[in-house]
C-alpha cells in the first residue's frame, strides 16, 4: 500500500472523531489536527516503541500497537490527568504488510483510552533495511492541578497500585491498564503530592521521585505487592513496566484500600537523607535499590 | 553519554523554559510537560526526519536538528497558527556520540520558531545497528481560526509566497523560514480559504487543496515563481521542499506583493472540475501536474 492509500485509509477512518470526541474539531488529513481549547492545564508527553528493545517478534501486532499507545496513557496518568488526543509516527520497512493494521490497532487502543488518534506520520526504513520498526506515540491530557514528581514532603506516606514484577509473563508488559481512572479518582479524593508511573522498575521509579524531591524514600520489604509471576522481592523491585502508579500522599490523607480493582497498598514513608530508595529489610537491615530496575532506552 | 545523563543535561538547559516562556509551566525531566491553558484552538502535528530518506551524511548536524523541527513548524504556519511548543523523539546507535549535540540543535532552533522543547524520548538502535538514525518532531500551536486544506471555493485565487523549486542546493531544504510570521500576517489582514505548506512539490500539494476542497486548481505556468536554482518549470512543479506556502483567497480579497521578505505572488485560480492541478502553459495547452512533486514516505 502506498503511503497516500494509507494516509488515505486513516483518514476515512477517522472521520467520526469530530462527532464522538468533542474536543476534536478536524481530525487526520490536514497540515494539522485542530482541538477545542480547555481551559485546564495541558500536558504532554511522548514516548517510543522500539523492535528488539521494547517489543520482539513474538509479541503480536494488537499488543504492539496497543503497548505504544498504553506506555505513553500511563504518563498521563502518573500526572493525574485526563487524556485527551494522541498523535502516532511509524518508522516502517519498505513495503511492510501490516502497516494498516498497525494503525488501526493503535487508533482502536487509543480510542479506548480516551485519547483518539488526530494525527501521525509514516516513514519507510531505507531499502533493503528491514529495521527496527519503530513507533512513537505522542499523548496530550488535560489536568486542573497536574501532579509531579517533585512534590514529596518529609512524613509523606509511600503508596503502590496493583502488584509488581514479572511483567513479562504471558505479555502482561502489553496489557497494563494505565492508571487512569485510579489517578483521577485519587486526586478528586484526596491530596496527592508526588506520583510517577512505575515503568523502569519501583527501585529506579522511586529514586526518580527522591531525586526530584529532595527526600529519600524509605519501603519496607514486607509490605512492597508482589506479583504471583514476580519472582521474589528482587523481581517487583527491579522488573519494571509494570505500568502501576508510585505515589506519596500526607500521613493525615485517607487513602482507599483499592479504586476499582486496582489496589493501592501503603509500602513506606518518605524520610529525610540523600535521595534514594532505601528498602527496610525484614531483618532491620537496609538496602539501597536506586538503581534496581531498567532504563529502557 | 549514558540516556539518564543526557535527559538530566536537557532539563537542565530546560530549566529557564517556565520564565522564557509564559505558557510552560514545567518543561523536561518529569511525566508529562505542563503548559499553561490557552483560549484558543490546540492545532497539532508530527513529522519523521529519517536517515537516507530526509537527509544524508552531507548534511552538518546542526541543520539535521534544524530541519527536523522546521518541518513541523512549517505544518503549524499552514494552519495560520502560532507554534508553542514542542517534544522531539530520537532513535540513534547506541553510544551515538552527538547525542547531547542534536538535541542541543533541535532545542536551539524550537526556541528560535517560538515552540521550545518542553519534552522527548531517546531510544538506542538495536545493538550492531547504526542506522538509521530517525528523529520525531511533534510541535503545537495556537490559533483563533485555524485555515484548512479544505477551504477554496471556486472563482478563489491562488497564491505562492516565495520562489520554487532547486531547494537540494546549498541544503536550502534544512535552512527554510517557515512562513509562520506570513501566515500570521495574512491571517490578520484579509481572509485565507485554504493554505498548505508546499513540502512534496506544488503539483502533489494544490493537488491536495483541490482534493479537500472537491475543486480544480489551474495554475498559469508563466506565473510560478521559479527559484533561480530550479531547473525551470518543472523544477518549480515538482522538486519539493520549498516550506512556502500555497493559499487560496477570494478574488475580491487585496493581497500584499510581499510581506517581510516573503514576496507573493498571484499563479492562479479555483474553477470548478475533478480535483487536480492543472498547469496552463503559454500555448495555451494544459498539463495535469497532481502527481509533480515527490512523497517523502
Amino acid at each position: 500500500m502506498r503511503e497516500r492509500e494509507l494516509l488515505q485509509r486513516i483518514a476515512d477512518r477517522s472521520a467520526d472523531l469530530p462527532e464522538s470526541f468533542d474536543r476534536v474539531l478536524v481530525g487526520p488529513g490536514d497540515d494539522c489536527a485542530v482541538l477545542a481549547p480547555d481551559g485546564r492545564r495541558l500536558v504532554l508527553t511522548t514516548d517510543h516503541l522500539v523492535q528488539d528493545r521494547h517489543f520482539d517478534d513474538t509479541l503480536p501486532l494488537e499488543l504492539i500497537g496497543r503497548k505504544a499507545v498504553m506506555r505513553s496513557v500511563s504518563d498521563i496518568a502518573a500526572m493525574a490527568a485526563e487524556p485527551a488526543w494522541a498523535l502516532a509516527t511509524a518508522l516502517l520497512p519498505v513495503g511492510y504488510a501490516h502497516a494498516d493494521d498497525l494503525f488501526d490497532h493503535m487508533a482502536h487502543h487509543a480510542r479506548e483510552f480516551g485519547c483518539p488518534l488526530v494525527g501521525g506520520d509514516i516513514a519507510s526504513l531505507p531499502a533493503g533495511s528491514d529495521g527496527p520498526i519503530s513507533l512513537t506515540v505522542t499523548v496530550g491530557g488535560y489536568a486542573e492541578n497536574p501532579v509531579l514528581r517533585s512534590g514529596a514532603r518529609v512524613g509523606d506516606l509511600v503508596y503502590a497500585t496493583g502488584e509488581l514484577g514479572g511483567s513479562m509473563t504471558n505479555n502482561r508488559h502489553a496489557k497494563a491498564t494505565p492508571r487512569v481512572a485510579v489517578a483521577l479518582e485519587l486526586a478528586r479524593l484526596t491530596t496527592i503530592r508526588a506520583m510517577i508511573d512505575l515503568s523502569d522498575g519501583l527501585g529506579i521509579d522511586a529514586a526518580r521521585i527522591a531525586r526530584a524531591s529532595g527526600v529519600r524514600l524509605e519501603l519496607d520489604a514486607d509490605a512492597i505487592p508482589i506479583h504471583t509471576d514476580a519472582s521474589g522481592l528482587s523481581g517487583a523491585l527491579g522488573d519494571g513496566e509494570d505500568y502501576e502508579l508510585l505515589f506519596t500522599a500526607p500521613s493525615r490523607a485517607t487513602i482507599p484500600e483499592s479504586i476499582g480493582v486496582a489496589r493501592i497498598t501503603r509500602i513506606g514513608r518518605v524520610v529525610e537523607g540523600e535521595p534514594a530508595t532505601i528498602v527496610r529489610m525484614l531483618d532491620g537491615s537496609t538496602v539501597d535499590a536506586s538503581e534496581q530496575g531498567f532504563e529502557h532506552g
